[in-house]
């Protein structure tokens, strides 16, 4: 029973379906096919203003090309300490904007507070000598599956803006964040500060489709340029276009994340006196200690050891296509009394 | 009638069917899936002997990052001057090489020669104050739609290898050229001196697959990072994995680029007096004339000017699911005398 | 005797001078001295106009940031095929604009031309799929000896500006291109469109003091940060500051380039049927022929091959501090018959 | 009274001695010269082992270059937290290695210990998707003005080594902490494990003096490109190499710390309780309140606010030519008692 990532899920019908569907005959390429074309439109629709939307081949190349446009190579990017753009891309926001420096700041959950952020500002005071504080980044849910309140995205959007950063938000589990949060898509994005965001469609869903989302719409020149020479401008592009119309269009971005959140809450229900952070959205963070963790998979259960200077700590990531018989038995092997739990 | 580019067309029936078959129940990923753990294998047969294969979402991608493995910062890469690398990838191997140079070379027909080479490497003889020699890049087929002899790629190799440089070859249109030569790919690539190879299979019916073969092993840890920090590794690899095995165990890319190969064939002895290049695999280029062109895009015909600098010139590419008809009709509209085509 | 680089001459009793005097005591760094603080105000005076001076260690990092400044990362560099930036630079200006491209152009006598400059235009046509056209470089003196008219320049400038490439002039051998042209230095400069100016002293009587002139002031921001993460903001700037202003303010920039002008006329007017190129500076180039230079190199001529494809070429470079006897030795042996030089 | 920086120095007579005495005839460039051509040989005997220096511009380049040259792109350098690398550099590290990221590491002051690193290192364990673990940057003396022993060294470079990191000093203050420990140059560099060594001369005594030393001979032809390419192969070369020269032949290099050591344990004794670091170079951090802060400065002291973080902490420098009456009026000031003084 695989719970390392939403990674390993497979593709929604929808999707297989839309791709199915533009397989006929001959389209114009880069960006020029007719499901290109409604690409804006339709993430304007979903975000209720007008935006500019650039599909990417990874969710990496979403963070690094879009930290890149507002970041020069001489910047500093401010993100939390266990964000994805620090923890698993490689160094790709560096190479993308030319060497420039992510700076990381603690957070409770995973999530970086105003507080942490002024408290960076303050010991990267920028001079001739240092990187020039030029971005903060935000992850949507974030790595350890929390997610900020629409009304804690703009204060940190606030204070970033007030020292002439722009504002990025990670959106690899853009969905399950807006589930939680019921809210507009708008609301936790450029309502509350949000410049650019990555839009993730690949965990929930697709094959490979994540987008670049313009809310500040006069980085998109730069972005498109950026993006060539990245070799991310797919040549058909038809096809991640019809995986992102059906995705937005046929509301399985959000079916399957309520899926996913709903199932993710079991398992933290079952775990409630470890979990290490609330559940919020697909991703479960519990103290099982060793032994625990070593049974587990005896068991039949994978998943990730989470964090790499403390052992005892896992973590289980729900698939959409997460078969209900997974989680119950998650369940009940995470209700039974275990030898060696590391108490809290 | 789309005569722009082999990026128009649909994928090829196999390439879907492998993704459907694919599309099941959670698997693995980053590589750690079961189809793309049979690549190397897979890829070792098709080229006989033992490779690494890593999969990239554009050609552009597969370019720059061999390129960037096999040549440092300050490095200088040889290349067509008319090559893709240089014309149409924004900068992609400057940038994933970390600044390195392109150094073009003229030559007929978009290929280079050896005295070509020969030539370029004298005038860039290397010192502490001038960017080193490290790299030779072949593209097969050529932007012109012509095929290196696997006597040719040889000789290239050996003046490239003699000065330590390393040999890689474009082969976004591999399959075109392969099947213009009737050889094993292996006789067009390692038995020739290629080290490294960009193996498209995008543009011959795939949907988004491209590899990067190395015969070279040695690279492969320093290319895997690279692949990673540019946001290459796909997450769900399932999927472009499947496209290129369906490629190559279905004999899809043979029959694709038969019928293409074919069908440019007749496109070119219909335009007999008027070829600026021989016909070698699916491109066609027409010395037609303003007034001509101007006609045949009357007539519903697309197609792109070629080159920069003159005008008159006019390339067809023949995609895998091209119309018949469209090959009848663009024949026939060729054949009839039209007015101001330029005399050569 | 040695004709190999004025970089082989000493330093100026003046600049030697100026390093002592401001040898006194504890002075602000990284150009908060009294004599930095200068630089501003004595080069508008040079220039004619308000203009921001930085000091770097060395031309090519004068060159290379000052190009970095003008050029973003898929920008291209257009320069003479034979520019310092092109031949002798290792790819600084490539590193430095984060892999930007430079498309050579051809021309005669080290000069690019405003047919040269329109055909490279046009060959480099912007779309996403090509690096951007965003600078002009000028080397001034040429680094063939040859001097740009001012005439020249501005039309250059104007084709430049036409299409939004910025003007860089590469003036290592600054002085002697202003002292033949008989100018102010602002006519050759920005009221001929030039942007930013590479401003040498180190070739003609400095030890290391070599400028970046902005006349564009916009892009000094950029530019300083840029100059500091390159390493090239000096700490004790007092010395370089004291270089520049001894060199500009005693008139040592135009004493010594008058007197490496004249004598390399002489040389020219000794080997008058067999130069390659009008002596405009203080740089010679002949066709010896390999005999012929054989003969010198032997008589004690020490004193570079000219260009990596043809031999038979030589380059004689005069310094500030050539011995009058030098000179006299090199036009007599320069006047003998020689055998085996070859006809022009 | 500056006690700013030691880059408020002017330079030592020896060295400018040894400048005029250089300063006759034509020499060749770019490290051709008699002076530079003796650097290896009296900078082996000075590190007691065969090394091989390289003269660069500032001691930020000296460390972005030895660092690139041990660093992949995609690597990561471990660096405390307030190393010159991190705080001072604009990013010049990451600009040189491609976009390489820098790990930081608290440690009492000013230096790291095993335990730290070997918590960074657990921390940042490698794998496909993140930085590399490459290099391991000591400053020495640190930027808290302490003097890592050669036990602490070897113990450090004994876990980098068992961990492939290559092992680089920062020694912009290295003769000051060689006065300290009063051992062989060798003793504290290549003995405990350094790889590659920034040689500062600048500070005390030189004019403009940096050299990158090193011990592991193997990544010499890399680094000789990478200085070209960055500007930093500077043309007169032998101004500089008479400066090193001159500073290591002449006992000036230890004249000069001794001094500026001694004075700084003045300073010290006289702000003993309120000292935040142990005095062992030529700098003093004192937690003297805002308010003593301020009475200091209004009685003529110039010296530096420390930390960015924290209010009330200054750093004095001692200058090689610091006069001695400055050190006895700071002394004095410093023992008065003052109002508001925080306790610590």
């Amino acid at each position: 029973m695989r719970f390392f990532s939403d990674n390993t899920a497979s593709a929604s019908p929808e999707i297989l379906d839309a791709m199915l569907a533009v397989n006929r005959g001959l389209e114009p390429a880069y960006g020029d096919d007719r499901w290109s074309q409604r690409l804006d439109r339709v993430f304007s629709e979903f975000f209720d203003t007008e935006v500019r939307v650039f599909t990417v081949a990874t969710g990496t190349a979403a963070n690094a090309l879009a930290l890149a446009t507002v970041t020069p190579p001489y910047g500093a990017i401010f993100a939390h300490e266990d964000a994805h753009v620090v923890r698993d891309e490689c160094g790709a926001p560096e190479f993308f904007a030319g060497g420039a420096r992510i700076v990381t700041i603690p957070g409770p959950h995973g999530k970086v507070t105003v507080d942490g952020v002024a408290r960076a500002l303050e010991s990267n005071p920028p001079s001739v000598h240092t990187v020039q504080p030029a971005a903060l980044t935000l992850t949507q849910a974030s790595e350890l599956g929390t997610v900020y309140r629409c009304t804690e995205i703009a204060a940190l959007a606030e204070i970033a803006h007030g020292h002439r950063l722009a504002v990025h938000m990670d959106g690899a589990r853009f969905a399950n964040a807006a589930v939680t949060l019921g809210c507009q898509p708008g609301a936790m994005t450029w309502r509350a500060g949000v410049d650019v965001l990555s839009f993730g469609a690949t965990k929930n869903g697709a094959i490979c489709a994540e987008a670049v989302v313009f809310f500040d719409l006069r980085r998109v020149a730069d972005f498109e340029l950026r993006r060539k020479r990245a070799g991310h401008l797919l040549s058909k592009s038809r096809y991640p276009a019809a995986q992102l119309l059906a995705y937005i269009e046929s509301g399985v971005w959000r079916r399957n994340a309520q899926r996913t959140n709903q199932l993710a809450l079991r398992i933290g229900a079952a775990a409630a006196s470890r979990l290490l952070s609330p559940v919020e959205g697909n991703e479960v963070f519990i103290g099982l200690g060793d032994v625990a963790m070593r049974e587990l998979r005896h068991a039949g259960f994978e998943f990730y050891d989470w964090g790499a200077e403390r052992s005892g700590e896992a973590r289980f990531v729900v698939s959409w296509d997460q078969p209900e018989e997974d989680i119950g038995a998650l369940c009940a092997a995470l209700s039974r009394p275990i030898a060696g739990v590391i108490p809290r």
